[in-house]
């Protein structure tokens, strides 16, 4: 078995709390405010504009790439970073819709990200009624459950949209067998990597995926509001398009060309100026990825998750458990149904155990090797057990919603 | 005469650097390095997912934009915060295009931004062809010269996309006239205010814009890739809506509904998850503007931009001014024409004065009169006169161009 202590001392955790949110909000790495810190007073503060050449800001979106790819099976210089994962879904939709213009149809599934529906429902309205309002063309956001996509994929497709891993339930996508089926219907395939990059092994380079995107903040640890990242496969990299375009993205940024030429490669997805903070922080993020093996990580995972399921059914043998059962085809969360979740998640949090609840019924726990041990699983387990059998979430100021949950 | 000496010293500045770049990027906040990292470590490493409640990050981006409002004439809960000045354009440009269905054309002018063009030519080459490439609807980004803008506005007219002070010579249009020009021939108005947002007052309300955008890493001073600003005018907010729809922006983020609808007012302009770190300091360099008149600090640039105008015209009478002659109609900088400008700059930033170099042949120099002084303009304008004049900028080695310039 894996030790995972030196991974876990890296983490600044508070004292008190067991962290099952992971797969939310990653906590602190000890050595990230420091970094943060030395980046704004020694570069910001010592070379001003020049650090975007002398720091090396410039190329920090795809220096910071690079090291994701290895977590998520991509190839070398198929990942770049920047904006947020709506963001990202945009640009991979509106490339991925451009090369299938005789198709008419985006699939997606009720168990993925209502941000990425929304993002596609939004570009779908925009492209349909062009901008005189009268176009009807037929183009259409197709949304099926997760268990009928397969059967879902026909000719008619342009691209499927799916995210890997369901944010509510943690039931896992069959990545190499949804790509493929894609592929042989003719269709593009994008994946959502938001609870699988630092969850589990990924493997996009060999499972044939055409384009993913990702977020930082929640098991990568890279902080609130931590950049996105893209991969579009090498095949697709000199051809894609995306409706949204930047200078950091053009082929010559500082020609200042009034038009738009895209950048070789990954880098036509870059937009904007870079949030050098950010990935900053981010960076110290990933230091402590290195050396770890995805392989090992995911069975611990599956260890801990196992052990909550095992000593929660123990004692809450009614709670009905709204993961799939079989590890092998769920992420690395476990979620559980209770009519109260809300008020469950709440009274769990002020003893400690901090998870999340998502509506209208569930309460969400996050497995995180990398700081997580199996004896807090099961204290876990325990008070989450205490709190349903004496109903000790009964109290009004559990029930008070806040504005964000 | 206004004292500066308070927000100069409020600034982390290196020692013998004069610093004429403060339009590319601002110097480092003495606060800002500490607040991010109490930020990080008391907030984030403390609170953990909680932050967002507790430490307010969610309402961030429209905490910070109400700071930001009175700095740029807007009214009280018009501005939000977040991504970057390009998809902000890329939000405000959809949006009013949708308001104005009937017309054509979107007018720019050849002093805009480039990166704000790519956004506008690859958003009309998505909606113009649509999904299935087909679609002619005869809609064009028309670009004229800046001071044809006027004269070019008529009834095909949709949307002007213009931003206030040109990047390379500082020719600042006439907002109040021009918005007025646009609404009697039926159009919209957007504003980016990148050059003008902390660097001349701004009127976006009594000017009666539609809508302004602008970036907060030039005039103030959030540091490299610090999070971009939209304004939405009060009239419009119930009914623009942009087609890059965010979770963040939906009037319900936390119901998880699978349909997205617009939050009430500019919040539906928020995207994704906001950056915690980068707006944190923000808001840190935003203390500085507190007690700060916009007026005197105008006052004080045009001060300190004509000394600098007067002092190179008595040394280098035959090098040419790019930027307008008359102050009024000019922004916080100053431009210089020269066939070897980037050789020049560079000889510059060797002698401790950095301005930069914007291709072809400008020399570009910021004024901020927050942090900088009259003797450190007297003595820049000296320094650039030597550079010149004894051919110092004739190396080899200021030549070589990096690859961010």
């Amino acid at each position: 078995m894996t030790d995972f202590s030196q991974s876990r001392a890296a983490f600044d955790l508070p004292e008190g709390v067991i962290y099952l949110d992971g797969n939310s909000l990653g906590p602190l790495p000890r050595s990230a405010a420091e970094r943060v810190s030395r980046m704004m007073t020694q570069e910001w503060g010592r070379l001003l504009i020049r650090g975007w050449n002398e720091a090396g800001w410039y190329v920090q979106p795809r220096r910071v790439g690079d090291r994701i790819a290895p977590l998520i099976g991509a190839e070398p210089g198929s990942v770049v970073m920047g904006d947020t994962l709506s963001i990202k879904v945009f640009q991979a939709l509106s490339a991925a819709a451009q090369m299938r213009p005789e198709r008419r149809v985006i699939l997606s599934d009720s168990g993925n990200f209502p941000s990425d529906l929304y993002v596609a429902q939004e570009l779908v309205a925009a492209l349909e009624r062009g901008v005189d309002g009268s176009a009807d063309r037929g183009l259409e956001l197709r949304i099926v459950a997760p268990e009928e996509v397969e059967a879902a994929i026909d000719d008619s497709i342009a691209v499927t949209l799916l995210t890997e891993v369901d944010y509510r339930t943690g039931r896992l996508h069959d990545m190499a067998a949804l790509t493929a089926n894609a592929h042989a219907a003719g269709a593009l395939t994008i994946w959502d990597l938001a609870h699988s990059a630092g969850a589990l092994p990924v493997h996009l380079a060999e499972a044939g995926a055409d384009f993913a995107v990702g977020c930082t903040y929640k098991y990568l640890n890279g902080g609130p509001g931590a950049p996105a990242f893209i991969y579009v496969a090498p095949r697709h990299a000199e051809t894609a398009r995306p409706a949204l375009a930047g200078w950091m993205g053009h082929a010559a940024p500082f020609a200042f060309d009034p038009h738009w030429a895209p950048a070789s490669g990954i880098e036509r997805m870059r937009v904007g100026t870079p949030p050098v903070l950010a990935l900053t922080a981010l960076e110290a993020a990933l230091d402590i990825w290195e050396g770890v093996s995805m392989d090992a990580l995911r069975q611990e995972s599956i260890r801990l998750s196992e052990a909550f399921i095992a000593a929660v059914g123990a004692r809450l043998p009614g709670l009905p458990l709204a993961s799939p059962r079989d590890p092998e085809r769920r992420g690395s969360q476990v979620s559980f149904r209770h009519p109260d979740a809300y008020a469950i998640v709440q009274a769990l949090i002020a003893q400690g155990v901090i998870g999340d609840f998502r509506a209208p019924d569930i309460m969400r726990f996050g497995f995180t090797p990398l700081y997580l041990t199996l004896a807090e699983t099961e204290r876990a387990a325990d008070l989450l057990a205490e709190v349903v059998l004496t109903e000790a979430w009964n109290q009004p100021e559990y029930r008070i919603r806040a504005q964000v949950t």
